[in-house]
């Protein structure tokens, strides 16, 4: 039959999948698993810190005793117990019933990923425009490039998003934007932070053109120095999504994050969900109830928030005490990642099969673009590996950089290629996200 | 800002959004959850019927003992662990080896419903045409209609899927039909199965003509009278997507199923997950994986099977005893489901309010045809409710059917309104699916 070729399906693919490319360096990050390398390509919270004795018994609670709801069929919104839980969460934040947010224009997602696929399937036709901050997200590429649309970075400074870079963006785009997706806080991967001012005039901005802003939040709880600014949707309510995930300040396993949105749209993102995945897990939504409820969440946090401190401070020590001159890196106040730009000349991916072999790994920054620039840059997480290990990976990824510059200075500067591959062709798999 | 009202909104909406309207009769679904009410318009298993307190020891274990891995992150195509046990499940279907079934060709996914929604994304384009039974799957329905595709219902006898329909059928799509979407064991909602010959004729046919076929199976080992058919995709390994639930064998609560895609697509079908759930729930990943490999499941099977044939029975016994003359229904070999039909004129739709009001609850024909077909129809559930509620529950319709045919009787034939509306209006909530 016509089916039985790899060219016949290909022939057959929707053209959203055209552009879907394998990463060369997948191949490598398989390498990177294994325990002799120091990864710090990783973007995985530090689950040994979790009470694992007591959630064990919450889910073992939760089977026995709840097993006819929480092992069957649930809503697809989510139920209104965790839907309830999750408006507490986020009056932490300042996002709470004086700002509009209430239970019933939350939706239960399957971790933050699912929160972003479903507001892109709301908006999104092929040829649209998403602004984004140069670097971001890897797995929004993902969901942008599936969608057909076209990103336009936006530069940020130590400040964050820049205002005026912004409206040029807005204007090239000549109204095709639809929305600027935006981690305001400790943003993956750069690591900085929008300004509480800067906050405001995004927000301004945004409004005076109509442009929507889908706000994804995965770290502002984990700050290491007194509270992060609060989110956009604190300031705003209406033409702001907010995004969030259970990912970072419980665990990632149980894939639970959501949305809150306006009151407008929501049930057509609950529409959306339910063609997507019927519904959320009732066992999953069950366990995040629970450990809410039941357990010491905010002291969790707090537990997470010392250690990933530790961890930034050991990886800052060691860059300050390690790297070739020409290196400069970002200073995050607090999530998970820090941003590393080369000297001249280096290029992060030409050079991560020698990193791999001098067992080290990162991300490469083309990982972070959608147009293929990132090449003088990389990403490095701080939250898995412990400080010692942390050190240890960055003398290996200097004496890797030393080389480079030495045969650099032998043989002259390698002009670094690049570049323009489709959206995410560089992406890291899920693990790496 | 433009953004501060629903209709500034709506107007940004992708056109896939456009289609989405909410169901008239979900409100209704709402009331029909009332514990008052003999709903036999589910699709859950009896999950009562699962040894719990032994489940709740497994979950325990698995955060306790290992909740590093089942609590972090995973890879997107699902882990090596489970899509080898999903391989030994396929064995009793005849799905192994000797047909080039693999681990490495499985996908993990969000139940059975991201499985078909990711094989939507990877081939259907605004236009295509989509050939499936009808009735279908309603959530397939939806589906489809988010990917902006062409539902065409190819007829069913009792022995399923009519070959000369979907020769028709192909030719009329004029070369526009990507793939044919089945459910040939146990049909949802039909509640009939196609034949061996039958699966032959139609794996001809689909071949001759290059269309793929995705093969939806989640009831097949829910067989009441020896075992069912072979599954498709056990008589052919190219062109033939195989997609299947833990939903309806062990717990739907965790949104575990999974494809068995051919080699070529597998890494495609990856990606697309990818960009929309980032990886599959570890701990979901783990409990099923624990569950097959700790726990009597196929033992688990025969009691659900037992369960539902006891219930099949008593649906069927009380539809002879009670139903007006002129009411025709399937009678299932398996599965969760009959498909019954109306005496000449009744209208399933116009019927559901005074259905509720006399507290009984079924899903109107029309949510399972995507062009607004089926308001002589309705579909009922018999794994649910206890034997003697179906009996009630049959009562309690037969009486409201009496009445809709006595008012008939007296101001005359009511004409059912054949309503063209959008794929999905009629659709049910997830707990109905």
């Amino acid at each position: 039959m016509t089916g039985t070729t790899q060219d016949d399906y290909t022939d057959r693919y929707a053209r959203r999948v055209r552009g879907m490319t394998t990463s060369e360096i997948r191949a490598l990050f398989a390498v990177a698993s294994r325990p002799e390398v120091v990864s710090l390509a990783g973007g995985s919270p530090y689950i040994a810190a979790l009470p694992l004795d007591a959630v064990g018994e919450m889910m073992s609670k939760l089977a026995t005793d709840m097993g006819t709801t929480s092992l069957q069929y649930g809503i697809g919104q989510g139920t209104v117990e965790l839907r309830e839980r999750i408006c507490e969460v986020m009056t932490l934040s300042g996002i709470d019933a004086s700002n509009g947010a209430s239970p019933d224009d939350v939706v239960v997602t399957v971790g933050g990923q699912q929160a972003l696929d479903l507001v892109a399937r709301l908006f999104l036709d092929p040829g649209d425009v998403v602004l984004a901050e140069g670097p971001t997200y890897v797995g929004a590429l993902g969901v942008f490039q599936a969608a057909q649309a076209q990103v336009r970075h936006i530069a940020m400074d130590a400040d964050g998003l820049v205002p005026a870079a912004l409206e040029a963006a807005i204007a090239e785009a000549g109204g095709r934007a639809k929305f600027l997706y935006t981690i305001p806080t400790y943003q993956n991967p750069a690591g900085v932070t929008l300004t509480e001012e800067r906050r405001e005039e995004i927000l301004d901005i945004c409004e005076r053109h109509g442009l929507l802003v889908v706000e994804d939040d995965p770290y502002g709880m984990l700050s290491f120095e007194g509270e992060a600014p609060r989110p956009l949707r604190a300031r705003r309510r209406e033409g702001v999504f907010y995004l969030s995930t259970f990912s970072k300040t419980f665990a990632p396993g149980l894939r639970v994050g959501w949305i809150l949105a306006p009151h407008a749209v929501r049930e057509k993102l609950v529409m959306a969900s339910e063609a997507n995945i019927l519904c959320p897990s009732a066992f999953a939504q069950g366990a995040v109830t629970q450990y809410l409820s039941t357990m010491p969440w905010r002291e969790q946090i707090k537990t997470y928030r010392e250690i990933y401190r530790e961890r930034r401070d050991a990886l800052l020590d060691a860059l300050e005490d390690l790297m070739p001159a020409g290196t400069t890196w970002t200073r995050p106040d607090g999530g998970l990642f820090v941003w590393a730009t080369l000297p001249e000349g280096l290029d992060s991916k030409a050079m991560m099969p020698r990193a791999i072999a001098a067992r080290v790994a990162y991300v490469p920054g083309t990982g972070f673009y959608a147009d293929g620039t990132g090449t003088d840059s990389l990403r490095l997480n701080f939250s898995f590996p412990a400080p010692e290990r942390i050190r240890e990976g960055v003398r290996r990824l200097a004496g890797v950089m030393e080389q480079e510059l030495a045969m650099r200075a032998v043989f002259g500067p390698t002009t670094p290629h690049r570049r323009r591959g489709p959206a995410g062709a560089d992406a890291p798999g899920p693990d790496l996200a």
